[in-house]
């Protein structure tokens, strides 16, 4: 592997943007000579949630979104605070957006949301039997629509093209190995 | 759905960082009369594929990645050239970054890698019965450790987090819930 790492410099300031900062950093190739300024965004590890409640229905919102421009089907999720527990803040966002409450978690897995710039991860949570226990307290700004919906029509939502975040594809996925053998079945048309 | 919306006003310029650029946008809501001046990053369409060979290898790379600062386990994929169809962008980076070719191309999904901040989309594909026809030509400056290894060793991977790019993990999702049927199977221990 340590033919493939590149010899960083020091890093050099971008700009801030309140929820992420820019960076540069020049960076050399040992083997080839390559040379390069890499640029980079900065930002806080963030989380998310796939709750179920005891019926298997997902606890979902809905959200306008700037990047795109448009609404977009989620599932609670948001920045972890500074020195706080991603555990922690996964429990914060499902209670602050949607007011449900678990007893019963466990850790999807840890991603990076995009290695080639940004240097944050995403700490993705299951909570089972998940229960509407307190009102939702949205932040101040955060205008959201919450809902619940059966975990099998998630499938159908990412194959109509109508949950396309990223991000939440990623938790599902992580779901969908843990409960699943990744291995092609029977034909059937693939 | 309308109540959803925030009302934007112009687009106005951050800076150029190659890339990605960054805008800012203010909006408001026209229901709770929030406003809010929301930072945006800017860049091309990006592509990502699944390259499976006859015997359900999959071609995979390690590269050094600037964000994370660590050397990550991906599948082969990039940016989507100006006019260029994803489907064509899918097929050239396969035989750029890989030198593997397919004549059996499916359509695995189309997700927006971050909403809330990210204007562009990840179109993923699966490509079967993948062949090592041609040498790889990496782009000048790209340093690739290109191999390939079993699609159920995919599953060790991320379970151990050792493959944690949330894209190629998004694209394996899709996968996944294109071969199986997202619902808790029989209790074993979840």
């Amino acid at each position: 592997m340590a033919e493939l790492e590149w010899r960083l410099g020091a890093r050099l300031p971008g700009h801030d943007y309140g929820i992420f900062k820019t960076a540069f950093v020049d960076a050399e190739h040992p083997g080839g000579g390559a040379a390069k300024r890499f640029s980079l965004i900065e930002c806080s590890d963030w989380v998310n949630i796939i709750a179920l409640t005891a019926v298997d229905r997902v606890v979902a919102l809905r959200q306008f979104r700037p990047g795109t421009r448009e609404v977009c089907l989620e599932i609670p999720g948001g920045m972890v605070d500074p020195g706080e527990d991603p555990r922690a803040a996964a429990e914060r966002e499902l209670l602050e957006e949607t007011g449900y409450t678990s007893t019963d978690w466990r850790r999807l897995g840890v991603v990076a949301p995009n290695p080639a710039i940004q240097n944050n991860h995403l700490h993705c949570y299951l909570a089972l039997d998940a229960r509407p226990t307190h009102a939702a307290r949205p932040d101040g700004g955060e205008v959201l629509d919450v809902f619940t919906l059966p975990l099998f029509d998630i499938q159908a939502k990412l194959r109509s093209g109508k949950l396309d975040h990223a991000l939440v594809v990623a938790a599902f996925g992580l779901l969908a190995l843990e409960l699943y053998e990744l291995k092609r079945p029977e034909p059937r048309g693939l």
